[in-house]
C-alpha cells in the first residue's frame, strides 16, 4: 500500500515493528521513534527507545530479561556496583558497547539520526530508524514524589510514584527529524505500534506540527493494552492513577481526533461496536516472530482498507 | 626503618610494591605512582598505572594476560568493535566499571588523588595509592613515526616505533602531589620498583622539585632489566633504540646522582662490583606473591643498612 510511517517507542512496539519490517521494504517503511526515554548516564548517551527498536529489528533483544541484548553479561555494572558507583540502570557488557559507540559518534559532531544510521547498518538493519528529533525531548513525570526524569521514574523508582501527569523538556525547540518530514512528504499511512500512549507516543505527537501533519494521513493504532492490563510496562498503571479506565476504549479515547482506525485484541473483540472509529480485533499478544508478522499483516490490511474509503 | 616512599609505574614495579604491602603498615609505605600513561578515551579517563597497582594490592590482577583485572571477560570491546568504534585498547568489562567509577568521581569534582582513595578503599586496599600528581601530565613518545601519545605508542602500535626520546606535557603546571608532598616531610628513604626509568618513572623525577627532593632521602632502585632482557615491556628495546647498553649497569646510569643503592638480579651478581654506588643481587624475578615478599623484605634491609651509614 505504499510508503507507511510507523510510531514506535520501547518493547511492547517494537514488536510489531519487527514484523513490519518483515513485510514491507526499506523504502515502503520508516520508523519514528521516541526519544523522550533519552538520558545522559554515566557520561553516555542513552537512547532506550532506539536500542529496543535496534535490538528488535535485528533479533538481538533479549528474550530472558525482556529488555536489552540477547546473550548479556553483567560484569560491569555488578563491578560498578562494588565500588560504589550508580548500578541502579542495569547495563549490560553489550549494550554499553552500543551507547559509548553512539556517544562517541554523538561527540565527533554526528546527529543522532547520523548515529543511529551507523549502528543499525553496523548491525545489518536495512530500515531507517529515525529518532524523532535530533534535539534533546526529556520526558518528565510528575508524580506524588515529585518531578522525575523519566529512567529515574522507571527504572530507578521502578514505576512506584503515583503519576499525575508529564511534560516533555525541550520540546518546544526540537524539530521533527527531517528524515521524517521528508517521508511524511510522500507517506500513504501511519500505523501507531502498540507502545505507552503518554510516555512513548504523546512526545513525539507533541512535536513541531508533527501531530497536525499525522492528521492528514490515514493513522491506525494498535492498543497496548489488553483485556484492562499492559502488556508490558506501566500503561495501565499510569491510566489508574490519572483516573482513566485501563481499556483499549480509553487509549483509543486518547487518540481521539488522530487515529482513523483501532486495533485490539482479540480478548477485547466485544468491545469492537463501542469505539467511535472503525476498530478490529485480531491476535496481539505477539509471542513468536509469526504473531509479530501476522498483527503486521493485520495492520497494514486495515490501514489500507481505510485509506481506499 | 621508619617509613617509606615507593615509586611504582607498571605491572612489574606493582609486583614488588604488593610485596612491600605485605611487610609495612599503611602508616609506614605510601606509593607514589605515575600518571604519564593516564589518557580520555571513549570519554574515560584512564590510569593505567593506579590501576595496575590497585589490581596487584587487591590481589586482583589478571595473571592471564599480565595486566587487566582477574576473571575478566570481553563482551564490551568486542561489541564496540563490531559496532565500528574503537577496539585497540582492549578494556575487560570489570576494568571498565573501574575507569567509569573513577571518571565519575572526577566528573563531580574529586581530585585523583580522591577518587583514587575511594577506589582502592572499596577494594579493600589499606595503602595510601597516590598519583604523582592532581594535575594532567602526559608522556609523548618521539618516535621515528613521530610523537605519539604513550598509549597510541604502547598498546596501539605495540611499541613498534622506533623510539628516540620522550617528553612529558603538562609537567611544568604539574604539582607533586600534597600527599607525596606532606609523606616526604617524614619519610626515611626511597624504594624505586623495577620499572621502565624513562616512562614510568622519569615523569615523576621530572615534577615540581620532587627529584631534588628524593637527592637528599637514602634511594635505591630495582633494576627493571634483567640479564640485559626486560622482564616486562618496552624498556630493553627503549634502550637499544637510544643508543644504550639494554643492561642493569645503563640503568643505574640513568639514576646516577640520585640512587645511593642499587638491586639486581641474581642473574647478574657478576656485575655487582661495576656499579658507582652499593650495588646487591637477589633473585628479582617475582612469580609467587613469597617471591613478591622477599624482595620487598631485601630491598627495605638494603635501604635501612645504607641509612645507618
Amino acid at each position: 500500500m505504499g510508503r507507511i510511517l510507523a510510531l514506535t517507542g520501547g518493547v511492547g512496539g517494537a514488536k510489531l515493528a519487527l514484523g513490519l519490517s518483515q513485510i514491507l521494504a526499506p523504502d515502503e517503511l520508516l520508523f519514528a521513534v521516541n526519544t523522550g526515554d533519552d538520558f545522559e548516564h554515566l557520561g553516555l548517551h542513552i537512547s532506550p527507545d532506539l536500542d529496543s527498536l535496534t535490538y528488535a529489528l535485528s533479533q538481538q533483544n533479549n528474550t530472558e530479561t525482556g529488555w536489552g541484548r540477547a546473550g548479556e553479561s553483567w560484569n560491569f555494572i555488578e563491578t560498578l556496583g562494588a565500588l560504589g558507583g550508580e548500578a541502579w540502570f542495569r547495563l549490560g557488557d553489550k549494550d554499553l558497547a552500543l551507547h559509548t559507540a553512539r556517544t562517541q559518534m554523538l561527540r565527533s559532531g554526528a546527529t543522532l539520526s547520523q548515529a543511529s544510521a551507523a549502528i543499525t547498518q553496523s548491525m545489518g538493519i536495512e530500515h531507517t530508524v529515525a529518532p524523532m528529533s535530533d534535539s534533546p525531548v526529556r520526558t518528565i513525570v510528575h508524580s506524588d514524589q515529585g518531578d522525575l526524569a523519566f529512567q529515574h521514574y522507571f527504572v530507578r523508582e521502578g514505576c512506584g510514584p503515583k503519576v499525575s501527569g508529564f511534560s516533555f523538556d525541550g520540546i518546544a525547540n526540537a524539530e521533527l527529524n527531517p528524515l521524517i518530514r521528508e517521508w511524511l512528504a510522500d507517506c500513504d499511512g501511519v500505523i501507531i505500534c502498540p507502545s505507552n500512549p503518554f510516555v512513548s507516543v504523546d512526545p513525539m505527537l507533541h512535536l513541531d506540527g508533527f501531530g497536525e501533519a499525522l492528521k492528514s494521513l490515514p493513522v491506525i493504532a494498535v492498543s497496548p493494552i489488553v483485556g484492562g492490563i499492559a502488556i508490558k510496562g506501566p500503561a495501565a498503571k499510569m491510566m489508574h492513577e490519572l483516573n482513566m479506565p485501563a481499556t483499549a476504549l480509553a487509549v483509543a479515547d486518547h487518540y481521539q481526533g488522530l487515529i482513523d482506525g483501532f486495533v485490539v485484541d482479540q480478548t477485547d473483540a466485544a468491545l469492537v461496536e463501542q469505539f467511535n472509529v472503525p476498530t478490529i480485533s485480531t491476535p496481539s499478544v505477539m509471542v513468536t516472530l509469526q504473531d509479530r508478522i501476522d498483527l503486521a499483516r493485520t495492520c497494514v490490511s486495515f490501514l489500507a482498507s481505510l485509506s481506499s474509503n
